[in-house]
């Protein structure tokens, strides 16, 4: 890509933290950007029109998903993902490589690709660097991630390493097959993705070796697979430092609102997470600087709203009780605020680690979500 | 109420067809209209403001289901149903007679009242004609239901006979309940309901006795109570043609669009029907005179709109294979989706209903819908 792609446009000064532009095709996205996550080509509970009125222009999508239902084929024909869901942002499709972790026990791996027994329809499904190219290809993404092979917590040295080493011959071959289509003539990224498990040395060898191929962004692969919180608070400055400064860095499957005041402090860019919407259906919700649940006692004649200082349309239109009635009564209406209100939350969050960052109040910031409360369960 | 409360505007000359104006506290009303079913205080999966958007001023709750979740009393303490739920429209409430039927096996009525055992919390819950008043009172119901004993197809002349006293009886209890509480003053609207089963006399008797009596508006109760169609269609005249002229006439529970082009021939002003929400959520989207269903191979990859005629969000922004994608994932959205199809769909079905009368066409009409295709499924 053009260096001009990504332009850092302050920093913090006493962390990593960095503020700044990432130029896509349909638009531009400030960073530190968070991602609502659409496997499916739905941001689940949630229509297009809301997403862009809650401010968000960059989406996920997943590329092994979408491959299997409805099927690349069918919305190539039709004109590619962005025309069928109806979504004029932008969308960086995952690539597969965390359904080599999620999947375990329905997928072979070799050194050529993996093949799947599909959970949803039992079909077995091949995907290797080049075909997921190609699926990416057909729905049209903005962001590209490649085929790659994470190992879970607990996995040993060798295993660690031997995974890297598939995932970095795999990278090549993405940008063999992302060359070969002119993926970036119309300035469509290609990311690479770290992996190396928990072992610093090995993190350090994948940064080095993706960083000499031809990626447009950086993702940190293989954290949140399981480990305790601290292991991950204490690798992830290491991963994050070792990747290139002048791209964007990508955190994937990342997190709480206190987990991405962390990776930000450590120079994270991009972050997806399904625990927003995922919550939602749960009939948890964002307040303050923790969650609560609104099948809770406390909040079944609450006359007040959700959180008082939030302006999404869950919290300025109802009372908390109605809320917490919905989401007793298990009404699809409930799923519906509390989604609109989690990601409310999470685009207010964005702003404000943007915000602390140009006008240098990030450090307390990150103190702030530091000490914050329990979760209501 | 003042008889300025419901005019007839415009009749159809070649039937018993009629347009008018429903004038309630909260806004106007322009008959013949349907009214969306949001049994538990939300119409299922839909926001109130897109069923503000929708064009829809008057929804339906349910007087037992609310008493029982969250509780009339703390709906009350809250500020009503209007403000609970965020509606600025007008609210009819369901008074529970339709439970009385639906949970037959859960209750046991006598000359005071009924016990249900609720399905959703096993709690024992009594209704009478007073105490249903009391819940509508509390809700803030604009047109309250009172409570009413229909019996089903198949129920002999004796049993049948029995309902009608005692609905007639309980009728003029929830009268003098209305009166006690003053519900007039605040042109809060009462209606009587006309029972009498499949015997054309009772329903004449029912329909005197309740003229009788000082009600806003009449409804017919006890039809699609598991009769075959064309039973329907031979009693409705009579039963419509009982009821006061002067007054709107309230079909409840009915039905499909052409049931509703059929009543609305016979001088039916009121309908309300949870066919479009609930046909939604299983995949079934009305076009044209009938309904398809979304799972059918021809939609997999149709890349036009559901309906091309259509101006509902979901068939002006996505190919019908984006909302085949949904139903065949059960994604919540796709719910959505075809809610706000079917819901677009009735009304544009009443809204051409009411021209048609006006313009002197609707006979033109209503033989279109005689000559409907079949149903997909």
């Amino acid at each position: 890509m053009s260096d001009t792609l990504f332009t850092v446009d302050a920093t913090c000064g006493q962390s990593g933290g960095r503020t700044g532009t990432l130029k896509l095709p349909r638009g531009e996205v400030r960073t530190p950007v968070f991602m609502p996550v659409g496997t499916l080509g739905t941001v689940k509970a949630i229509t297009v029109g809301e997403l862009g009125g809650l401010g968000y222009g960059l989406i996920l999508g997943n590329a092994y998903h979408l491959s299997v239902r409805p099927g690349d084929g069918l919305i190539g024909e039709l004109g590619g993902l962005h025309r069928f869901m109806g979504w004029e942002g932008s969308i960086l499709t995952d690539s597969g490589g965390y359904q080599v972790f999620s999947l375990e026990a329905r997928r072979r791996i070799d050194e050529d690709g993996v093949t799947f027994n599909d959970p949803a329809t039992g079909d077995a499904v091949r995907l290797t660097p080049e075909r997921v190219i190609e699926i990416e290809d057909r729905l049209g993404s903005d962001i590209l991630m490649p085929l790659d092979q994470p190992v879970p917590w607990g996995a040993d040295r060798q295993a660690t390493r031997d995974a890297v080493d598939r995932s970095d011959r795999w990278a090549e071959r993405a940008c063999a097959e992302r060359d070969r289509r002119h993926l970036d003539a119309p300035h469509r990224l290609l990311f690479g993705i770290q992996q190396g498990g928990f072992e610093e040395d090995l993190r350090r060898l994948s940064s080095e070796r993706l960083s000499a191929l031809s990626f447009d962004g950086y993702a940190i692969g293989g954290l949140s697979f399981g480990e305790p919180p601290a292991v991950t608070a204490g690798i992830l400055p290491g991963c994050a430092g070792a990747l290139p400064e002048d791209r964007p860095r990508y955190l994937m499957g990342v997190g709480t609102p206190a987990d991405i005041v962390t990776a930000v402090a450590c120079g994270v860019d991009m972050f997806d997470c399904v625990l927003p919407t995922r919550l939602a259906r749960h009939g948890t919700a964002y307040v303050g600087h923790s969650t609560v649940q609104l099948r809770n006692a406390k909040w079944r004649e609450e006359d007040s709203p959700l959180d008082p200082g939030c302006g999404c349309e869950a919290c300025t239109r109802y009372p908390a009780a109605y809320l917490a009635h919905l989401v007793r009564s298990k009404e699809i209406l409930g799923c519906r605020l509390l989604a609109i209100h989690n990601l409310y939350h999470y685009g207010a969050l964005m702003a404000r680690i943007r915000e602390s960052i140009a006008g240098g109040t990030f450090a307390a910031m990150a103190a702030e979500y530091a000490r914050r409360e329990p979760d209501e369960e």
